[in-house]
């Protein structure tokens, strides 16, 4: 795959973040491909100096939904690749980068419809929570807007190549040790923690290239502070992945 | 209404135009208020080097709508306003310029769905033509995504402010004399111009305060390399707007 400098072309542009992002998801890892597929993520958006005002929220209530426009700040490169290959075509397909939602573009702008669960004042700091979302822990957030429906849905479009979600889930099963962790950790402090793991590990967030193979290996995904153990069992059918450990 | 220094907060992103936009809007007054509010509105967006690939853009053409992430270059500011007054409340209601689509934001980023036309090459040019669109002449563009249908439409989202279209149209008259000049001109260069005008002038360009006012002024709005002149007669109902001229 060939590379190119991402050198400037027209007149560069500065932008300044508006929001840092304090996210159930600690690391790339277990992110889910696309925001709403799963219902449990929270994250909090800590506004950042000058934009920490109420007033410049006024009327945000009023919203069930948002986009945040932000950087894949954990994606950024030096150079660009004009393909990629998404992990929805199995990794083996070749898509031009702009036809494509993946994080490593020029410019490494990424957009998300969020759930919009409203300002907070925590420690002292102007916080958005949002939930349904798929950012990392500590993305910078480049803009907030309401969404619009009349112009933002568009239920008749169609794009060829992704046009109906992942359906395919594994079947998730928590074994013991794991459901006793769970049971001991404080539900204000991990909120709906059990249906976030089982959403995470059910669209098995390994790589296109380990899918549907035989392992034993032990994957592990960081929500919130915790640590989440689990395998994919190859020899059950339906598919299954089981949950070890949540520490 | 405050005023706030558009200083820095975390760290400063550097960001490169994808595209520099050439549209039928030549300037800000007539373009309609969000995208999709008239089906007639056409944009080359020209593709800046190292962009200018056309693998960057393979499998594209199986999208029927896309976002563009752009700067709105003609609404920058050195300093930002926590609050707006969006023209379909009438300018009469302050909201929190999160709250709002308002195109005066801190970093200036704006977000459209458009529909996409497919790629060509101009003059040598890769450029990827759009419709149904909201941007005036020279926009850059910071991103180009596919829109994935069920990711990125909610139908069931609410916004207490904006839940439906616009809908007042004003019935709109071609004079003679704009009729006439219309007729003459290509079609190949100025496509859909009559049904693009009828929706530039029906939903009323005027700034709010002017809006419903009696008044004999003459308005002006660029289109592709054409002024096209407008008046708003007071004394009719259902309220009427007449295009005076087309050249």
């Amino acid at each position: 795959m060939s590379r190119h400098p991402s050198k400037p072309a027209a007149e560069a542009l500065t932008l300044t973040p508006i929001a840092i992002t304090r996210s159930c998801f600690r690391d790339k890892f277990g992110v889910p491909r696309q925001p709403g597929l799963t219902r449990h993520a929270r994250a909090d958006l800590v506004i950042q100096p000058p934009f920490d005002r109420e007033d410049a929220f006024r009327g945000l209530e009023t919203a069930s939904h948002l986009w945040l426009t932000f950087q894949f700040h954990e994606a950024v490169r030096a150079e660009w690749r004009p393909v990629v290959r998404p992990p929805r075509l199995g990794g083996n397909r070749k898509m031009g980068v702009f036809a494509s939602r993946s994080p490593f573009r020029p410019n490494s702008l990424g957009l998300s419809v969020v759930r919009n669960e409203g300002l907070a004042r925590i420690d002292g700091r102007l916080v958005l929570r949002i939930r349904d979302h798929d950012l990392i822990e500590g993305t910078p957030v480049l803009d907030i807007k309401p969404y619009l429906p009349f112009a933002d849905s568009v239920p008749e479009a169609t794009l060829g190549w992704a046009d109906s979600p992942p359906t395919e889930r594994l079947e998730v099963v928590f074994l013991p040790e794991a459901e006793q962790q769970i049971r001991q950790l404080a539900p204000e402090r991990y909120p709906e923690l059990r249906p976030l793991i089982e959403d995470v590990v059910a669209y098995d967030p390994r790589p296109s290239f380990r899918r549907g193979r035989e392992e034993d290996r032990i994957y592990g995904a960081h929500l919130y502070d915790l640590n989440v153990r689990f395998r994919f069992v190859s020899d059950h059918s339906p598919k299954r992945v089981e949950v070890l450990t949540v520490c």
